[in-house]
């Protein structure tokens, strides 16, 4: 049950999407943020960027958040939702490249405490060729992703009623954004 | 040790700061968000809405936020550090208003987990006459914490060399904000 009247179509609007449009003055740096680190010109790809936050959703049992950025990612990874859904399963055993998997092992850690993320992990993100940005983006993506989860679940939000709903925010964010 | 290389007078920008410096696209947007949460009109005080930031980065053990936003808190609060220390020792018996209190105790369970914020404790804030923005923002300010305590631990950041360090930027923090 959500825990704040966001009005009579709330049923329309799930999980973080009715948040946003109840409050607009909050809703524009987070959604500046998602663009920032999913979508902005990097080394690392946009299904690889949306594969993190999808995973780090995953582990924090966030459900509306998980299945929007597993179908965010899907949309832009190759062989889609099966590889997704691989790496959910178990990361150790996904067809995803080396730096990816060393850089979802910092991501888990994040999720946990800033404080786990060990040099050891760092060397081993660094041994299969992480750049510093990479490195950086990786953690500010998990930690962002415990504050969209928290953000979702702590007002008690609603997931999706229909299962469309996910494929068909995948084609509005890889068409127009976050921010568009 | 910080995970990355921030140039050669790191020192200098302790915590979140040298991260701010080091990656001005994904500046904008945190600092356009804690601008928003800790300082735009609202029926919350700054000092209020400080403190919730200060006591969750308490329970996440990040001592650069820790002590960062306990001196913005003080900065803005009466009486000051004592009724902060109050806070972080145990809200329960704090001078703090019943209202906050309650605000407290959701900041305290969003900081767990979303899952953790129960109809219980949302009705407890509401009866001690909290609104639907003040629930939401303090959702949210929770949320945001558990991101902004991950970044600045997981990628290994210093905390300040000089306690004056932050009472210094208490004062700019509140002449100027955090987009000035």
């Amino acid at each position: 049950m959500t825990h704040i009247d966001l009005g009579p179509d709330e049923a329309q609007f799930p999980g973080i999407t009715g948040l946003l449009k109840y409050r607009p003055e909050t809703a524009k740096p987070l959604n500046e943020l998602a663009e920032v680190l999913l979508r902005s010109e990097h080394s690392l790809t946009r299904g690889e960027r949306e594969m993190i936050a999808a995973y780090v959703s995953g582990l924090n049992d966030c459900e509306f958040c998980r299945d929007s950025h597993s179908a965010f990612a899907a949309a832009q990874l190759e062989p889609g939702m099966s590889l997704v859904l691989q790496v959910h399963t178990d990361p150790a055993l996904a067809a995803i490249s080396p730096k990816l998997r060393t850089l979802l092992k910092i991501a888990e850690a994040v999720r946990e405490s800033g404080s786990k993320v060990t040099t050891e992990l760092i060397d081993a993100a660094r041994a299969e060729g992480a750049t510093d940005v990479e490195i950086h983006d990786t953690v500010l993506i998990a930690a962002a992703f415990c504050m969209y989860n928290r953000y979702v679940d702590g007002l008690g939000t609603l997931v999706a009623q229909n299962p469309e709903f996910y494929a068909a925010s995948a084609q509005m964010i890889v068409e127009v954004g976050y921010v568009g």
